[in-house]
This record gives structure tokens, sequence and C-alpha cells, in this order.
């Protein structure tokens, strides 16, 4: 099997233009075939501030109204998006800007209502993704870049988390290649104390996820993020690594210098 | 040689969402080959006017400043072109919204500056159509969906006319496809006596135009569009129909009620 990388990039990176030039020229240097999923940021805010529009929040979760919804439609499939694959292009890169929608890709189902009413939230439909398409386009040496939206049936665009996005796309992709999803962010990994930048986990398994998380120490913040990364690993995912951005190279090469999660 | 259709669509239509849904049942239901390129519409000149970014003109001409390049790559790029694919996915239609920048599909160069700086408008390099990876697209059942941007080898997104996209799509895939190019617009067709609807040239050829031209009958608007259907049919298009968005599957079958453009 071939070797695939999906590499996850997030918000401050992206609000960031100079980091974002220097992670571009790296993504762009890695050899074979690749995926890039990037979230929103905080430009969607900035942009809705001027627009007027506000961030609604219920029982502290971000919620996607109509508004928000169009927001995000605009900042992260628009310009987000298309800035990116227009950089990528100038580097020798054969971008393809893509939402779930684009394609059929990635089918979802707007979040049931419970407890809270997330709004234009997508959850994506489990063994939903078009594969043998997302194959095709990658075996023609394109690289897909993905925004973090997705689509229900009815024709309504949905947002969806980045990290789900990434995950999903991992496990879909694995009966085809190799994959080694990477989570970039601005910690150099998992940080056992979430304080001190140096204690790095370097090797987790989902027996000492569950002793750490027992214990309270972990991060809120990184959770869903390793939710999502042990789902991949026990669904086909060969590596998962968590990681700085500014070290992307180690861990395309293996050179882990973040947390490996592994079964 | 297949027949490929392609169909452009402009600003009244965009913002009308109620005729919008009706042309794209319509045109999901077109059989084989197709490709949509959509315009801008008033979209954008209201979701500026929301974020304080004013049109710019100089000589009568908009221009396209940075923010301005933003607020399309965002509105055109993003909302719209995302929008028509969830919809077309709905309708069964395999849509796959696209830039210029996508798959380096249209490169383009920024236009130089002479007695107007239009900003950041592109003019397409003529025969840099990534022609091979658009026909890959389309053999594969694939929609593409074309927002007005392209980009220029340094990295930047460029504002480029709809008309002219679509008329280089039609040159560049003459190659492969036996192309029928349509511009649909709110009129019946090109209009000998501007205020009289009933006025539609059923059928025009570049000695009429000439003459037609020279008299100064035709409405200024439609300059460019028959310039754009002129140029391609000159350069391998098969036919090119210029008509009323409500007749789409008229001019899909041949019966034609609008204006046939010919050699």
């Amino acid at each position: 099997m071939e070797k695939l990388f999906i590499i996850k990039i997030g918000g401050n990176l992206l609000d960031d233009s100079g980091r974002l030039s220097t992670f571009l020229e790296m993504f762009s240097a890695i050899a074979g075939n690749k995926i890039l999923v990037h979230g929103g940021g905080r430009i969607a805010t900035r942009i809705g501030a001027r627009m007027g529009i506000k961030e609604k929040y219920e029982a502290g979760r971000r919620i996607t109204d109509g508004d928000t919804l169009d927001l995000v439609t605009m900042v992260y499939g628009g310009l987000v998006n298309k800035q990116i694959v227009a950089k990528l292009q100038s580097l020798k890169c054969n971008a393809i800007g893509l939402t779930g929608a684009d394609a059929g890709l990635i089918p979802a189902v707007k979040r049931p209502v419970g407890q809270v009413d997330y709004g234009f939230a997508g959850d994506i439909v489990p063994g939903g993704i078009r594969s043998a398409t997302c194959t095709l386009l990658i075996n023609q040496g394109l690289v897909p870049v993905f925004a973090p939206l997705t689509y229900e049936d009815s024709g309504t665009l949905l947002n969806t988390n980045a990290d789900s996005i990434a995950s999903a796309l991992g496990i879909a992709l694995s009966a085809t290649f190799e994959v080694r999803l990477i989570f970039c962010f601005d910690k150099g990994g998992v940080l056992e104390r979430p304080q001190d930048p140096d204690s790095v986990i370097h090797s987790l398994d989902p027996e000492r996820y569950r002793q750490l998380k027992s214990r309270g120490v972990l991060n809120n913040g990184i959770l869903p993020k390793l939710d999502a990364a042990f789902e991949a690993l026990a669904k086909g995912v060969s590596e998962v690594v968590i990681g700085d951005t500014a070290q992307l190279m180690q861990h395309v090469q293996g050179n882990i210098s973040g947390t490996l999660i592994h079964a």
C-alpha cells in the first residue's frame, strides 16, 4: 500500500499569515500522497463582527445559526480555502480546494437537537465518505485541501469539526492507503501537565489515555482531538501523531517529536 | 466526440433563490457532460456593504482592490459556489465546486495597468487551461461548477469575468468534446431593439454582428458576451447560444429560442 499523509491544521496558524506561509512551504515539500484539512480560526469571528453577526453560545457550546453558517461557508469554504490553494499552486503543489459537499465527498447529518440545538452543525455519516472519488483525485497527483464543511441530502451545508473530518478521511482511505494522520497545533504534543510545555507525552495508548482522563490532568481542549485520534486508529489508520506545526517534517519523516498515538 | 454543455449563469438569477432553484432543477436534469459557470450577483455588494467595503470605480470601470478581492473570494468562491454545489448534490447531480486556482485549472495574469488600474482582475492565459484535468473530472461523471475566480503564478487569486471563463473553457475543451456554450440571462436573446423584448435576433454571424455594432443599436452590456461568444466559435466551440435562463431546456435540446451565434 502507498502511504498517505493527512495533515490537519487549525485556528492560530490560519490567523498568522507568516506562519501559514512557512507551513505551506513545508507541506508542499512533502513527497507523495497528501491531504490538508484546515479548521476555521478567528478570521470568521472578525469578519462576522464586521458584518454584525454575533457568535452564539448555548450551555457554553458554539451554535451555528443560519447567519453563522453563511459566514463559515464564505470564510472557510471561500477565503481561507482558496487562498491556501492559490498559495500551494504557486509552490507547485497541485492543490484542489474542497468541502464535503463537493463531489458528495463527505455526507453528514444535521446534529439532532438534544439538550442543546447546535443549529447547522454536521455529524459525518459513518461509512459515507466517497473514498473512490477521493482516491481518484489523489492518484492523479492532486492534493485535496478540505474546508471544515459537509452537507446533508437536503442540500444544506453543515459546519463540521476539522479534526472529525481528518479522522473520518483517514478511516475511509485506510482501505486504499497506509495512512499517517498528523494533527498540527501550537504545542509540542499532548502535555501531561498542561502548564508545562516540556511535559510532552511521546507515546500514548488507550490504557494510558484512560488513566490520564480519569486523573483529569489533560487539557479539556485536547480531548476531542484525542478521541478522534483513537477512533481513527481503531478503524484502520496506521499512525496518528499530535504535535507542533513547526515540527511537521519530523512528523512526516517518522522522527516523532510530538505524541504518537498507538494501539 | 461526446457532447459537452457549458452553461453560464449570471447576476440576477443568483440573487433570486426561487428562480435559482428552478434553474438548478433544470440544469440537473440535463443528461450527459456539463459544466456550470456562475458570475457574481449583487450579493457581494450587499455583504460588502455590511462589512463596510465600498465598490470602487475608475473611469466607470469596477476596480478589484484587496478588500474587494477578499470579498469576491468569500462570496463567489465560498457562499455562492458551495450553496449551488450542495443544492445540486441534493438533486443527484454530482457537482464539484471549483475556482480557476483549484488543480491549477485556469491560470491567469493580473491585468496590466494602463489608463485604468483594475487591481486584482485576471485575464486568462491563452492556452493555459488544464483541460486534461477538467476532462478527467467530467469523464468521472463529475459536474464542475466554476466561480469567477482565477489565479496567477505568484499565488494570488484574481477576479475574472464569468463569460470569459465559460468561453475559455469551451475553447480548451473543444479539442475533446463537441461543445455547446450557452449564456443564460434575463432576456430572450440578443435584442435588435434593446427596449423591445420581441426583437430577438435568432441567428447571428460575424458579418451581421459587425453591422449591428456599427449601427450602435446593441445594448452595451451584451457586447463583451458577444465578443466572448464569437471568439469561442472561432476557436473550436461548435455552437453558442445566448438566451433566456427559463428556456434552458430548449437551448440544450437545440430548439433555439434565443440567439444562435454561428460562423
